[in-house]
């Protein structure tokens, strides 16, 4: 094998050094034609100088990584195991950091996963990201990643989401159809769009139908409590606004926090007070009473963004260029939600 | 700064070259005083040849992998979490990998993790794992690990577990307290330590109480199928035996599934049938009837396992020399488990 260097090789194909340079280092001014016919001559020929040959290699670190907010919420579990069904046949070992609604841990992680450790990222962001900077900063790495359920509202990139805006208006006429007067919607955060297009959809749905109604909007609930202390706070509520007799949980944690708060208060569910949330919790048919859910496509959603970031990872097409994919979710009724 | 090679510094320090390479290789042949000595004096003398500054490098990945079986289970969401409050105070990253119980997969994240990857890692084993070579491997490779909750009976290593055999022991004199004559155990696996721990503690409890008694033993249940699938396992086995009136799910799924075969058998809990489970799920207290639990303390398991892990980052004493560290678990009685 002959001694060549990035000279000889950018004779050979006819291409500047420069180009020849960039493109080993996997640079976005060169086209994946020329990356694949400068990588290809630089293997056939031996020439592999170490900096760049740690460079290739780091293309093929074979890992993706999942950034959650939490782990206990079982549309994430779901998730996660979408992902890696797709991840696994593609034998991509599945990295999950866990940024526990913290922006700053989000921000370290993004920063840890952008050093060749992983070759994109599948996030769902913290309900306290507002700021988009570390976003910006893998696509300026050419890092490919996908948002899943949660995303910020208005940024450009891959995302996969559910029907939120539509979901929160069946839920208002779902619950105005049992006979609430005076329904509220429980959210996690004021931050989040998913939330955000679940209250929408919601409120837009309940002042149309009910134009005159004492509207008691929404009660964000800080979920990054101890389970009691979501509970104090739901009670409280409940105390200081009699009149809610619905309740719309944006999260599940707010719908289990729901149902502790009624049963120490002794209100009854659904006589009293009725119940449905957003979530895929496999327990909802065994909860006194069994509670009706909005139920999200976790699996399908982990599993089609995971394609979608194998598609950027493979293709490399301008990551801005993608639509959104939507989800439709699924209400199912059950106990919580009867007639009275 | 002077230029140094291997040599000189081998010279320097009175020792061989093999030594020298060795000890910045971070080999197992070499104390760990030496090495440390090495260390100090190669970069006091500023003498890091590339590959060792590589492996130096390694050693400051100040992250460490989390190796769970499943996601789903709210024992590792708490264990996990107790984990990163612990490896967040140190600054480190949290890597988690799901074997999702699979041992092919249980042996490839690990040989994914030990190539300098991490600097530890916290491992609860597949239930399908039963070879303990990539075990061996990482202490070979001197990358320290700690098992949690699920560890290999009679395999040395540093352990956090409950008091597995004691609580089988407590939930068998619960259910024969509550009145049951057939108790039976549900396990997800014969191969599973934590869940043979629980079963010979409730069976030899069982045994002194009713020697007469027909005993229905234990039942491996298969929770690596659909929700259905695994509801149906129970239903048949309550089909076949009609005396079973009480059961002890030795994990959370089996908890669950357990309700929903009842539920779908018309089989009325507490009356006809007990339930208590080793569990920490948040929503025991809203189940139909609330679910009596043994509750591990997951979160303090998961805090405590990462304590001996980062001692065994910093400290390295000798692998093998750590007892095992039992935290106990706590008998709460609800409903379904009430005298009839």
């Amino acid at each position: 094998m002959s001694k060549m260097t990035i000279k000889i090789l950018a004779e050979h194909l006819g291409l500047s050094i420069s180009t020849i340079s960039k493109a080993l280092k996997d640079s976005h001014e060169i086209s994946q034609a020329t990356k694949e016919k400068v990588r290809n001559a630089a293997t056939e020929e031996g020439y592999m100088p170490n900096p760049y040959a740690s460079s290739l290699r780091k293309r093929q670190s074979k890992t993706i990584a999942v950034i959650l907010p939490e782990i206990s919420d079982s549309f994430f579990a779901l998730a996660v195991n979408g992902i890696e069904a797709v991840a696994s046949q593609r034998q991509y070992h599945t990295l999950i950091y866990l940024t526990h609604e913290n922006f700053i841990t989000e921000k370290d992680v993004l920063k840890h996963c952008a050093g060749g450790r992983v070759d994109g990222l599948l996030i769902s962001v913290s309900r306290a990201t507002t700021d988009t900077t570390h976003f910006d900063t893998l696509k300026q790495k050419n890092i490919p990643f996908v948002f899943f359920d949660r995303d910020i509202e208005g940024y450009e990139a891959p995302k996969v989401l559910t029907n939120d805006y539509r979901s929160g208006r069946d839920a208002a006429e779902h619950l105005i159809a049992a006979g609430c007067k005076n329904p509220t919607f429980l959210s996690a955060s004021d931050n989040l769009s998913v939330c955000n297009r679940r209250f929408q959809g919601f409120m837009e749905t309940l002042r149309k139908i009910h134009p005159e109604a004492p509207l008691h909007g929404y009660h964000v609930i800080d979920c990054h409590q101890s389970s009691q202390a979501i509970t104090v706070q739901i009670k409280n509520l409940l105390q200081k606004n009699k009149a809610i007799d619905g309740i719309v949980a944006s999260v599940e944690e707010l719908a289990i926090h729901s149902y502790l708060a009624a049963s120490e208060m002794r209100i009854a569910i659904p006589a009293a007070l009725k119940i449905i949330a957003f979530t895929t919790i496999k327990t909802a048919g065994i909860f006194n009473p069994t509670l009706s859910t909005i139920t999200q496509p976790a699996f399908a959603m982990g599993e089609e963004a995971a394609k979608i970031l194998f598609y950027l990872i493979d293709k490399k097409p301008e990551i801005n260029s993608l639509a959104p994919v939507i989800l439709p979710s699924n209400l199912i009724q059950r106990i919580s939600t009867s007639k009275s």
